[in-house]
């Protein structure tokens, strides 16, 4: 349990259905009768509809889908990812947010979130749409034992951790188009973009930022892009798909280090939607052409061109031909 | 000439052996006589000897060896780099300076440059002394249009760049110890870092840090150091040494860019100490020994190892063996 006061009451009013007197909690968590007053008024003020009666005492009602520190904390049971985090109403972006935090020296696993963001950020300069309370805007600082070189891992790492939370959540099936698109019938989902502050022979830290479209109704999606709802029929709890990816994430990345790449990679080729495929890929001035035919220990595509000859590319743009 | 007030009257000053009169600079400049004389306090308390006489006027006596950014801009005549510079008596580490103004955002070619570092940075976590005013302690932001893992050729660049520069200002042959250490006699006088802000497939931005060691004294000196006074037994100009510097970096960075890595590379063999020596690489948790054959057009060194094969280090901390 948090040490934060709100997440006690919260507790305690969760764990009884009907009321709770105001002395029972001012006792139990050693505050005055004020106090308690102060952090109810907070709590309704955050959203919670509590009830007061008289005689009674306190009674919740109901909690709002917000991803407030206490309510990711809760029972989320990590031992490094999330357990710092740094929750804001709105941001620019969380990835401008942990990378001052990141080149101030936060640890591994400091965990950025945004109920929105006014410049959402996309790869190359792109921007993500990330309107209110409606999806998951994270970004995650880790400082993994790496080289430079080896971090498009984590972007596979990643797109593996977040399929498998949503199929855990929402029971839902998604594919991972190479290398950090996820899609449900080939309408974009989630998008991942990985950033790495390195020496030439160290990682200094990494940052892992991912949007997903979670409660978002279709009408307010473009034409490529889908949401967990418009699939799922209902809304989806936020704070459980949140806690379920840092879970997996986690996971992953134990594996990945004690390991190495290869469950990590076999998961992904479970998951992907690119490999057989004729692709295009788009990478700077340039682009390639062929059958994908796999990825590479280090998350490199290998596709077969026309010509017969097999390129390597570690990044890109794909788009799938048919 | 630069915006700066300060600056006009330096030029002003600098222009007449003899006296020129509160007067006439007031007149010139277009400021009252009191703002002028606020402005000579100001340089005099910065360091400058200035003699003022009734009725003759002011006259420059001595300029202290100091990187002002009017003394660094004037006649620099580079078109990007040091253009935008800041300037600062002590800083922690100007990497930490850099590092804050490239994720705000500042331009290509942007410079910090402080008098002393509190916790000057070397590779991988060390430290660099940095002794106020004896050396240069730099940190240049620049924005290529690379792919991630071509970022190496630019610490190579930057070692020819201040190898030349060294040539120029002091007559002295240095040399340069793979991938990034500049020596005099086998003893460092330089040491170069490269950080990188990067996506999978693009560079964000990178820093490029240099600490040169210019006139500290022998006594002050490691045994493994050494500094450019030591050798030339005389002081070193830090202005015009970091002036050269920014023109040879911009130059060489212009060649890269037009006509790729390969006359940089060229450049780099005629400096280097390491290739055709045996060599031991470490590099993370193992290290790498043979025969330094060549550097690849990415910057890595070839090795020729004792069971004939030849691998690529693209990074870590040589020891010449013989």
């Amino acid at each position: 349990m948090s040490d934060l006061v709100p997440d006690k009451i919260l507790s305690l009013l969760k764990k009884k259905e009907s009321y709770i007197s105001g002395e029972d909690i001012s006792a139990q968590l050693n505050i005055s009768r004020q106090a308690l007053w102060k952090h109810i008024q907070d709590l309704k003020d955050s959203g919670y509809t509590i009830e007061a009666v008289p005689h009674l005492g306190y009674r919740l009602e109901a909690s709002p889908d917000r991803l407030f520190e206490f309510e990711v904390s809760r029972g989320l049971n990590t031992k490094t990812l999330g357990k710092k985090l740094f929750y804001f109403d709105t941001l620019t972006s969380t990835i401008d947010m942990a990378m001052d935090l990141g080149v101030k020296g936060a640890s591994s696993g400091t965990l950025v979130l945004a109920e929105s963001q006014t410049k959402g950020k996309g790869r190359l300069g792109r921007s993500w749409f990330s309107p209110k309370y409606k999806g998951l805007y994270i970004s995650l600082i880790l400082r993994p034992d790496m080289l430079p070189t080896q971090a498009p891992i984590l972007t596979l790492l990643t797109a593996v951790s977040i399929c498998e939370a949503i199929k855990v959540v929402s029971g839902l099936d998604t594919r991972i188009k190479w290398p950090n698109d996820i899609l449900i019938n080939n309408k974009k989902l989630c998008g991942i973009l990985t950033q790495v502050v390195s020496e030439t022979d160290k990682i200094d830290f990494v940052i892992i930022s991912a949007g997903v479209n979670v409660n978002n109704d279709k009408k307010a999606l473009t034409a490529t892009a889908t949401s967990l709802k418009e699939h799922k029929k209902e809304e989806i709890c936020r704070v459980s798909l949140l806690q379920e990816i840092l879970r997996r994430l986690e996971e992953n990345y134990l594996v990945l280090e004690k390991k190495g790449a290869g469950q990590i990679l076999e998961k992904w080729r479970q998951h992907n939607t690119t490999l057989g495929r004729r692709v295009k890929v788009y990478c700077q001035h340039k682009h390639n052409e062929g059958e994908a035919l796999d990825i590479d220990s280090d998350g490199g595509l290998l596709l077969r061109k026309d010509n017969g000859l097999i390129e390597k590319v570690m990044a890109g743009d794909v788009v799938h031909c048919r």
